[in-house]
């Protein structure tokens, strides 16, 4: 079974962008690039929502499947990228039983709300910045059960984020 | 300057309490019991909105002088309880400057994020718990301004809760 993994930088009060969608807070540096080039080796296939699509390169990310759930884009592909309008917790539940590498889910947390909902995503991990936002978009907006998660990881990185790594129990 | 903390258990998500205000997911452990023990000893004071004054003990916490900030309540004092009218920024502002040991915000994120929005609170601690809630009672409710912080400690409890401590940029 190939592993979905859903990652996110966060505000330590739970937010993944200001309430203008504002990231400018969200700190990348060579330690958080190298920790997702490593990670990036080991997926195939990247699963994004509507709004995240539009924000990536139109083409999708190289040297990877690049779904995007839509019901209103055109549905179908072109080059490494689909667009598609299917239920994405079924799809993604038949994606995982073919062979491949893992998966990961992109962007925003209303997708990943809807797989967590599914019980599809295996393990989330979230790169926790030293700040308060205070309101904004919430990290899983809509998700409509408690989901019971075990601690895999804690890494202090140089910028004084905390990478939390979690499997989801089940 | 008297330090004033604020510190609660929230979910990964960013929620202190389910939408029905349950906390059922909250671990109470010997570690986490003795943790609060040696911080108690560095405290005099212990700050409360209404809501969580209802929640604790009616004369309030024993050893320490107990300040409920309320414009519904009847003002005055009996034993080390005090119930207040003012408002809560001035007033810890004041306190802040006046002789003792450290001041604790306790329960719900209401009058913390009042008082982070008056820039009197330098310490928050957090102790992460390992579940999604998908909604609930956020964290800082109402806070209006972002808050950059400094990550302190990171400690991984027995029960794989993670305690973030950061103080408070100025």
């Amino acid at each position: 079974m190939r592993k979905v993994t859903f990652g996110v930088g966060n505000s330590l009060d739970g937010y993944i962008a200001a309430p203008d969608h504002g990231v400018d807070w969200l700190q990348w540096t060579k330690e958080i690039a190298d920790i997702s080039a490593t990670y990036w080796k080991t997926i195939d296939t990247v699963l994004m929502g509507r709004k995240t699509y539009e924000k990536a390169p139109k083409e999708g990310y190289p040297g990877v499947r690049n779904i995007v759930f839509s019901r209103t884009l055109p549905e179908g592909s072109r080059g490494s990228l689909e667009v598609i309008a299917a239920d994405p917790a079924e799809f993604v539940t038949r994606l995982k039983e073919q062979p491949g590498k893992g998966i990961c889910v992109m962007g925003g947390g209303e997708l990943a709300a809807t797989l967590f909902d599914a019980d599809v995503i295996d393990e989330v991990v979230l790169n926790t910045h030293p700040v308060l936002l205070g309101s904004g978009v919430p990290l899983f907006p809509g998700l409509k059960r408690r989901v019971d998660l075990e601690l895999l990881a804690v890494r202090t990185l140089e910028n004084k984020c905390v990478l939390l790594s979690y499997a989801v129990r089940r």
